[in-house]
């Protein structure tokens, strides 16, 4: 296939300083819970953008100094020698696709708590670290004079790790540099506070120090944020932030424009829609001649495109749309823009980081495990044998499974009990703010459409009879699992007295619409966003709501997707009743009885109905009765029986999608050893 | 100088099993924050205490499989070759001292998240994990028997690693065997389910397996809890926890008690004093003819000689006091226990793995950095030159630095402004329930005693001229810090309005016993102990008191010390208000006004006092003072001033110590290399 021309323009070279990117595509810096501790899985994840052709492929934050230190938190690092080599693997990988690779040189400040080094944290005044109960101290001259020398030997040594792009980190309420153009946080008397030339003396100092030092060789990047959403005393988009793009705007050789905090510019689908930076990249294409990147979810080329025709960017920068598709730039030049895995704006991949997870995403299941499995996001192993496939289920699980087997080669049959394809997500993307979850099915259904030996069937509920009958070679069973509605979970072992009464709900009573007497009490013992969600809908559906958690925040879990604070701030301005803390401990006749998980004092609260969102059970009713009857299934030629996704373990979508993937990749594979990934090691001979 | 006789059974030897304990001081297992990631360090921090006379020496906990992984936090494992060898380290350091190495092989089932390794977590029943939206899946037949399968591989590689003490371990509700014993987490219908006889089976069955494979060599110690203080569905020491006991009184060679969870075994000093196990324990004792260890936070040698005299403990289990003094034993040993470096009971040790860091303490500075920094706890590098050093302030920080420079044998004088030595140490100690933590001070004004070249001064505030006239080489500040009253900190990155009126009180204000009108609103945006410790001194004053944090939880970082439930659940028992979730907007005429944090919508409360507990400032006047006069600072001879501990960045007690003691180290030492520690570096090498 060829390009489709209207994309032309997405493939047009562009220089930064010294160096050109190839075309427009722009993998920006971004975490991803691997860092210095996995740098081969690092390097590798880091590849596949570049084989998939993104121009740039940057890291995410590269610590220049042990006063600024995330641990546990995963980051890369630039302290020694040895960190260069490590990362040398890294831009070894990333060349060999013919992409630049840029390093996000950074300091945290404040920000960090420097919990493995034990060095103080940094800043431009006196005030607290903010995670822990340590305070940064005020930099006097000195301070800020070897700042600036750690700035620039980390130039020096990232140009001599390989990296064609050096980053001047200003950005995400994060950085150092950030922190001295900010008033709220820069109360300084001297010449880098006060005025906002003062402020603005480190940035512009440091850009300087980083041009000098490698601005020959490698292109000078400043990520920047325009806008702090903390009101005037914050860089405000029509004021100061606007105002430093001014001062600087021909110093460095490419702009990295965005909001903060983060939860601000990873805005997820549930909280804005693609593209909802453009107001501010429109104010600073004005303001430079420079090049301009800048981030929006985009996943669309005709969007790009738009983007760059309009004024708006120059650069079409991603950080999700290129975990969940490391070959959206391929894909488009390659005339297949259907076969884009778009970000569904979950924000999963950053709970890798902020939950200290290895990063995962929904769609592609083969992120992080690029390395440690040798998975790629487009290529599998041919199939091993003639085996028959039966999928039992085509939700997320039973979908991917499917067909990553296809893919294989393997002939499969695709069971779905109902008229709709697509289990939870179907249901769930009907909910308030989680449309684009749909793209978990359509792009599985979009890509089955392709393989030709993958058949689907639908309204086909299977009994086991029917299993043996069509007697496949494997059977997977992905038949989801169901809202425990006897309130059993986190903080109830046993079921919640009163639970069978007729006023007591689950969630798929729910989202199917059953009618709910006021107040509704939702209790959430989940924690992740399906109550939070839940009673956004039954809110706005006109009834009156109660939240009950026992957790101390709404949808805490959220918190690790950058959600919680605005779940929270929606459902109170909703009017939505909130009780943190409490537990449920008896439903009643109109009413309930909450204890708090501190006193197990008890509280009577008026109830209409109660919706259950605690624990879930596996459907696998199916699979235990065939696993029961061995002799049935041998005379069937059936020679596995295998569950996946939520018929396995409940758990996110991105789980029963790893899970589908998983089986279809291992399916005939020779045994594994005992650990079925590669570790990487530490040098454990003598120091 | 030699032991006292009165202490000679403590140091009579121990068989367990084919093995022999050469003493009753016994370093039960504890986290640390440093696990696989930093296999030296871990295997010299535990090292220093095999040394210091601790006959056996454990590891922390140490997953047997990837289906067990904790990631981010540290810990370590045993699943391939290379985690042996890594292990090994730690044994040969342990064994070069006498002392025996322990191995606590673990699963943790349910409760860990597999954020590393993606494997589906396990339990007795499908139950949510304790931490992500991601649910364990119920094993079946085939999992009991891997799981079997990969404890006696472990217990073998143990062996093989140089381990003489295997553990089976079913405690601190963190652990698969434990979620089997409980009736609460087991809702199996099968033979390892129901009746209590087939709730022990599994774990009856792994020390069975775990005996047939090493116990002809080592010895295999159960690790019990027997009471989970969460009623009869759980276990109770008058019910099932002691009925198990019964069940397997024989089977292993060492039983090591305990309660759980984790907050009521490491119990903090603010809620429970030296040997509070004790009721727990001498319930064991009558149970087997097995030795018997426990630990209660022992660090009086009087104490644990009563423990076992009267048939508590056959063995004193120690992992705090073994963190605070790694030589407990030897100074008992060498008639000098007055030297003991007691334990505090703060519980800073904990927050190291809970938060992610490396293990500190603040009563050991050298706790974690016995590798990277070649710290001993017990040894200091002769001085390099005939100095003399003036110490200004004898908080933590001046008597840590004090000492340590006395040791070293350099001529010191410590200069205090007050009556009192201590400082914020002397202050605190005096709120409710730290008593304990006066240790800070006490044990280093003894130590002081010892070192002729230390001179104390008190009521000797000096002045810049004073200190010219002095005329020292160096000159040492520790004069601590203040708490702001203007409300900036987290939260407020400018005065609170109306922060200057006549009834707003900083924490010393209360500490000094200021009048305060009622109610007294106590604003928290520090988060750690101290608001909530103030709240509760107010109230027990006589005080209406409200509570204000912007954080959703009281003092919420005490979550990493295991104390965050123990605090709010004493607020709200002695009827302290609290409103979480809200920042302290304005400061009015007999009222405030509060913000959410999540609408800044405004709610208003009667005030008739505030008191900030928000942030601090470091009390550096005098630095600055000194500094500003460079000729003077020549002509009076003294080459360097230097700040430490809060004076130089405000922070925990352990963080002005280690501040205190690492300057003491560095004095007169050649310039450091960029890194200032040793890393333990990956194999970077083709794999």
């Amino acid at each position: 296939m060829t390009r489709d021309p209207r994309y032309d323009i997405l493939f047009e070279p562009v220089r930064i300083g010294p160096v050109t990117l190839r075309n427009r595509f722009y993998q920006v810096p971004h975490c991803n819970g691997l860092g210095s501790i996995l740098p081969r899985g690092h390097a590798a994840m880091r590849e596949v953008k570049a084989e998939g052709g993104w121009a740039a492929v940057c890291t995410e934050i590269m610590s220049i100094h042990p006063t600024s230190d995330s641990w546990p938190f995963a980051q890369v690092k630039l302290w020694d020698e040895h960190d260069v080599k490590s990362l040398a693997i890294l831009t070894e990988a990333v060349h060999r696709h013919g992409a630049l690779a840029g390093a996000e040189l950074a300091h945290g400040g404040f920000a960090v708590a420097n919990r493995y080094t034990r060095e103080i944290p940094l800043a431009p005044s006196a005030i607290p670290n903010r995670r822990d109960p340590w305070q940064a101290r005020a930099m006097d001259r000195a301070d800020i004079r070897a700042y600036r020398g750690w700035h620039r030997r980390a130039a020096l040594q990232a140009r001599k790790a390989g990296f064609d792009i050096i980053y001047v980190y200003a950005a995400d309420d994060l950085e150092l540099l950030q922190f001295f153009l900010s008033r709220r946080r820069n109360h300084r008397g001297d010449e880098y506070g006060g005025s906002l030339e003062n402020r603005v003396r480190l940035l512009r100092e440091v850009i300087e120090d980083t041009k000098d030092a490698v601005g020959d060789s490698c292109a000078v990047a400043v990520r920047y944020t325009i806008d702090e959403f903390s009101g005037p005393d914050g860089l405000v988009s029509d004021g100061e932030g606007r105002e430093i793009i001014e001062m600087l705007a021909e110093l460095p050789d490419l702009w990295d424009v965005k909001v903060s905090p983060w939860a601000e510019d990873s805005l997820s689908s549930r909280f804005g829609p693609e593209g909802f930076q453009e107001p501010y990249h429109a104010i600073v294409k004005k303001l430079t001649t420079k090049p301009v990147v800048g981030v929006g979810r985009f996943t669309s080329p005709d969007t790009m495109v738009s983007q760059i025709k309009r004024g708006i960017l120059d650069i079409i920068g991603a950080a999700r749309p290129s975990i969940a598709d490391p070959f959206l730039p391929r894909k488009i030049e390659e005339g297949r823009p259907e076969d884009i895995r778009e970000c569904i704006g979950c924000n999963v991949c950053v709970s890798g980081y902020t939950s200290g997870a290895v990063i995962r995403c929904t769609q592609n299941p083969t992120m992080g495990e690029e390395y440690r499995r040798g998975w790629h996001p487009e290529r599998v192993e041919r199939k091993r044998s003639e085996a028959e496939i039966l999928v039992v289920g085509a939700g997320p699980a039973g979908l991917e499974c499917a067909t990553v087997l296809g893919k294989r080669g393997y002939r499969v049959r695709l069971a779905e009990a109902g008229r709709e394809l697509g289990g939870r997500v179907a249901a769930e993307s009907r909910l308030p703010g989680l449309a684009a979850w749909i793209r978990v099915r359509d792009h599985r259904v979009q890509q089955l459409s392709k393989l030709p030996t993958v058949e689907i069937f639908r309204e086909s509920r299977l009994s086991p009879e029917e299993i043996h009958e069509i007697g496949p070679d494997h059977v997977v069973i992905a038949t989801s699992c169901a809202w425990r509605k006897d309130g059993v979970g986190r903080h109830n072992h046993r079921p919640i007295p009163g639970w069978d009464a007729a006023s007591v709900f689950t969630p798929e009573d729910v989202m199917a619409g059953r009618a709910l007497a006021d107040p509704v009490i939702l209790f959430d013992d989940d924690d992740y966003y399906l109550g939070g969600v839940l009673a956004e809908k039954l809110r706005r559906d006109g009834h009156r709501v109660m939240l009950i958690t026992p957790s101390s925040l709404v949808s805490a879990w959220t918190q690790f997707t950058l959600e919680q604070e605005k779940i929270q701030k929606r459902l109170i301005e909703l009017e939505v009743g909130i009780v943190a803390n409490h537990n449920l401990a008896r439903v009643g006749a109109g009413h309930v009885e909450l204890a708090c998980v501190f006193t197990d004092r008890i509280a009577r609260h008026e109830a209409g109905s109660v919706v259950m969102v605690t624990a879930r059970l596996p459907n696998d009713g199916l699979y235990h009765e065939l696993m029961a009857a061995p002799d049935a299934l041998g005379k069937a030629g059936i020679k596995s029986v295998t569950r996946i996704g939520d018929c396995l373990a409940p758990g996110m979508i991105a789980h029963a999608v790893y899970s589908g993937h998983r089986h279809a990749r291992e399916l005939d594979a020779p045994p594994a050893a005992d650990l079925s990934f590669r570790p990487e090691p530490l040098d454990l001979s003598p120091l």
